[in-house]
């Protein structure tokens, strides 16, 4: 019979997508070009023109039987090896090539390390204002997706209200830094604070608590910002990575996770994958992305343009009198609404053609998103809307 | 705390992969060209340079945020149109794109199909001889999957069985035809037949069975062969597909789930399998793959090496006195081995270089399965040492 577990959630809407589809429909009354829509986080910049090449050279010169036949399940071995060799460099880590495991993306990813370490019925714990997509990967998984309430003061971490949730059921903790929506980064204070607490609880609550750190915006960090490779401060972390964001290809679905080998266990838990992959019909991930990522790795698209825009905002909107956390990186940040009701909030802006999310789906009511991976040219034109809207409404 | 289900599943051995490694290692000794490996399900034909050439002409002059950006999560609109077309012209179906739902692969279909109309504990039948990844496929989704035995006279279906194991609890019915391994289709008439005890037992237990439908192979179909389209015989059918055998790409990841209209659900169920993809983490598949697929999806590689393979094959293993029942289609086939332990019958040949896999993980003992997508000369040559090892052995 049809699944009632996935019959029930087509009924569920999206704020976000209902606010994409609006800003689709007014930009055809008024032209996109005057919709100032800030709600997807679609990356915008170009792709490197060394990966196209790099597709090209493949597809012209390359193998056939490796760009275009299966891939080991794991990924192709010199692909390993090669994502091992630069996140060693860069971050002065240990992997080898056997502790990465190629995934299609940060959902594939976060799809292996949640049933890595949780059964179905344990907990995992993460912290608003959070990825609303989160609560789908997580909760279809088996395991059961817990908010720790947020810090508002600098989106770090509430320490308080983490160590109270973090009880006998919970096995391991989800953190995105820098974060979507806030675009603020874990310091390494927070994350030395956090990882002593994990391992003081793991010898209180008498098992392990695993660390699952969604990394799409590693490579976006602003000037001065304090973004540590989270992996260096817990043995027991599991990085889940795209290069979505890094290299601007979405659509080319291709990521990795890569097992701390200070855990002891890194090996067996990337060969673990490909054992859930079976179950949930990942396999691997286009052979040619794997092979055009390995010779990308260490680059990234220019991603000045989401730094530019960050400073356009911010500047305007404190100006306005606007509270708001200052971003380390990613194309987001998060200002707290001027009245407490965020939707009311985001739908007087909308007559001034501003589309922000509402925080509620985020875990953080009274704030909103605004994605600005949009032309710099726009984001200028939007500031005096943001000034209207200000001024005509409160 | 590590999930013990996959930790389990490490020390379990694949038959296949066992036997694929001993030729590797044997190749090194003797140079692979005498090994007359039978193992792997690889395609070994080429690429269609279409395929390649659409590929570079995405890369090159595509637009960009369509080539390289985030697909919708149900597949790029235009996309499941043409493959909706392509299916209707060819089958006479009368599917809309909206019926189409693009995944990574046919076990990327397979994934979703089973979630779409199973709950966990929910039985799904499957014949005999079968693809043994069904197991972890199936039981990892939460359903069970049961084996009917295989009628061995014809290898279509061993109907009594089947009617007895057709129970309250089974809600699915999976057929591959052509099947992997014995490479033989289900007829026209097994079809019909099958619709008709599906529809009657729908009645007596008062619930929906759908037909799951992995059709791989669907594309290599020899000279002569009855192998209609699945989905024409029962309305609730959902068709999981793969370009890898008909394009010659399993590298690149990219098929197709498309449920028959005559359902009367399909539109809801290709959109139920975008929440499914929320949980397993699958998103789609590669924007560049669907969209080059979007334009050589009535095309195939060159196939006929397999039919000539299977032809060499077929009439010396059949002169040496083995039973087969003739291929269909595919690149493999199943005959019967000269004695009851077909696993002692493999290990034999392996002294004569000739690498084939016992019957028993497909479900059926005293088989073996062959797996002729190699060069045809090398098929030529591995005659002789067929000869040599019936001669001495039996």
């Amino acid at each position: 019979m049809i699944s009632e577990t996935y019959k029930s959630m087509l009924s569920g809407k999206s704020v976000i997508r209902e606010l994409s589809e609006y800003a689709t429909a007014r930009g055809k009354e008024i032209g996109y070009d005057n919709v100032f829509d800030y709600s997807l986080g679609n990356p915008s910049v170009a792709v490197p023109k060394a990966y196209n090449d790099k597709l090209i050279e493949l597809i012209t010169g390359g193998d056939p039987m490796l760009v275009h036949g299966y891939s080991p399940s794991l990924g192709i071995p010199q692909v390993r090896e090669k994502i091992a060799a630069s996140l060693n460099a860069r971050f002065g880590m240990a992997y080898s090539g056997e502790d990465i495991f190629m995934t299609s993306g940060a959902a594939g990813a976060l799809a292996h390390a949640f049933r890595l370490v949780t059964a179905p019925g344990d907990e995992i714990l993460t912290f608003a204002p959070f990825f609303p997509e989160y609560n789908p990967y997580v909760n279809l998984s088996g395991a059961k997706l817990r908010v720790v309430p947020a810090s508002f003061a600098d989106f770090q971490i509430n320490f308080e209200a983490f160590e109270q949730m973090l009880t006998q059921s919970v096995h391991a903790v989800l953190v995105n830094t820098p974060c979507n929506p806030s675009g603020v980064a874990f310091t390494a204070e927070t994350l030395k604070r956090l990882a002593e607490i994990l391992t003081a609880k793991e010898k209180e609550l008498g098992h392990e608590i695993w660390l699952i750190s969604d990394e799409p915006y590693r490579e976006i960090v602003f000037a001065g910002a304090d973004a540590p490779y989270v992996s260096k401060f817990y043995p027991r972390t599991i990085s889940c990575y795209s290069f979505s964001k890094s290299l601007s290809l979405p659509g080319d679905r291709i990521g990795y996770v890569a097992v701390n080998p200070a855990s002891g266990v890194s090996k067996m838990l990337a060969t673990m994958c490909g054992q859930i992959s079976r179950g949930i019909g990942h396999n691997c991930p286009t052979a040619l992305m794997q092979l055009a990522v390995a010779d990308c790795c260490g680059m990234t698209a220019d991603l000045s343009v989401y730094e530019t825009n960050m400073n356009l905002l911010f500047d305007c909107l404190t100006e306005l009198g606007f509270e708001i956390v200052r971003p380390s990186g990613t194309f987001y940040m998060f200002p707290k609404a001027l009245e407490a009701d965020s939707i009311a909030f985001c739908k007087k802006a909308l007559k001034y053609d501003l589309i922000l999310v509402p925080g509620d789906s985020f875990g953080a009511p009274g704030y909103f998103r605004i994605a600005y991976c949009v032309d710099t040219e726009k984001v200028r034109r939007s500031l005096d809307a943001f000034r209207r809207f200000v001024r005509a409404e409160y």
